[in-house]
């Protein structure tokens, strides 16, 4: 049985490096499909092509305007191509339109001196976590199943609530549970919710304007991690004049830092 | 008396949205213009076009192939536009190549709830840190002042040596001074010596891959820092297989977190 998030993501080739995708209803967000699927879209159509040499290294997507449930096409091209790294940029097309940009480095890693600096957070087992109720949130959320350790959204809670930090550590993985790749990856990073809802009590308009991932794990590294929980703690810096910087982690169940990701929202007060 | 800085990042328009531009030896890295001076150039690009709406909030620049001082041309293109934001494509080009592409995203930003929630680093004023010595530092480090406070690059240490910690705090701006603009800052989220160099005690190869910077300030509190001194963290969090990420925070001296700036370094063994 194909699991929900291969058919979010699949592109079928229109051209050389043009595919044309769709994404269902299942993945919907408030506006528009879930970003984080979006991402993973833009990932995916260097990863079909055949020009494509080594892995993703980074990723960067700029959400520009809203993407209907209708299909659209991606074109995607190598801009640079050198002995160990390739770049990409792809437009995502749909009704005459460009609401969607992106671009990547893939990369063919081989071994070097190596350290992991930044450790992950020390907190109970997944299973000790609570559940995030998804009933009033989006469709796309029950693709995940989110367990919170920490920072929770302040609308949700019964008594809303305002909070100094913004904070969250949660356990996270698809629904029903997937092996995870680099697409897959990918959107997992746009998964933690826009950081102006833990600080504040009350629900404002938002939109995730531009997002960038840097993967550190290999193949080799995510086949380790399976369709395992993983551990995401992020944190915001500056919420000024209508836009927010928000910055994750996503560690592995055995403590590995398999990628690192920023992205810039919008609120509306 | 024009700036070397204005010199570095001057685009002469050759057709609706594409430029001429050339970078004077004295902004020269190891291989190619200082990799800040090229991001300044990729922002100055949609700054400059007539098209152009608001002010940046986001740029990230892809750092594909060198780039030499001759002559290159950069072509820019909104491709979506709305209420608030604007985004844009930015390619350069040179002898048929495109060694460098970015994207940028401006917006029209206006009054909203507001928070700092990252703090500056508690350090002395900038007076009483220790000037970079640049003798041994490629040519485009003079067009700076540095003043490390901690985390300097272990090669240089008359014993060279070696650090657990990534972390650098230091003072920068412009030398001579120049009141601070977007490609200025822009420029100066790419001055951060690549954290292996603070890691490990040899020099190494090593390129910026891939840079994404958050502006938090407006034109205001630019204008309010004027040509003073920049306070800078940098710190990085993974190295494996032959890349690295690094953080940097730059902060006015009043305390404000002007932009969060994030990239990929390649490094060789």
């Amino acid at each position: 049985m194909t699991h929900p998030f291969e058919r979010a993501i699949a592109l079928e080739p229109s051209s050389d490096d043009t595919f044309t995708g769709q994404i269902p209803a299942d993945y919907a967000n408030f506006i528009g499909p879930f970003g984080g699927v979006l991402a993973a879209v833009m990932l995916n159509a260097p990863c079909q092509s055949a020009q494509r040499l080594g892995d993703p290294l980074s990723l960067t997507v700029n959400f520009g305007g809203p993407v209907s449930e209708a299909p659209f096409t991606v074109a995607t091209r190598p801009t640079c191509t050198n002995r160990s790294s390739q770049h990409w940029l792809m437009e995502l097309h749909q009704n005459g339109e460009t609401p969607v940009t992106a671009s990547a480095v893939f990369a063919r890693r081989r071994d070097t001196w190596a350290d992991q600096e930044r450790r992950p957070p020390q907190v109970a087992p997944a299973a000790e976590a609570e559940p995030l109720a998804t009933d009033h949130l989006p469709r796309w959320v029950s693709n995940y199943e989110m367990r919170v350790v920490h920072g929770g959204m302040g609308f949700l809670a019964a008594a809303p609530q305002a909070s100094d930090s913004s904070e969250t550590v949660l356990w996270i993985r698809d629904n029903p549970p997937r092996p995870l790749d680099f697409p897959g990856l990918a959107a997992i990073a746009d998964n933690f919710f826009p950081r102006v809802f833990v600080r504040r009590p009350q629900f404002v308009p938002v939109g995730t304007v531009s997002l960038t991932t840097y993967f550190h794990a290999d193949q080799t590294e995510l086949a380790r991690q399976g369709d395992g929980f993983l551990l995401g703690r992020a944190w915001g810096n500056r919420y000024h004049k209508g836009y927010h910087d928000q910055s994750a982690e996503l560690w592995s169940d055995a403590g590995q830092l398999l990628a690192s990701t920023h992205q810039v929202v919008y609120f509306r007060e």
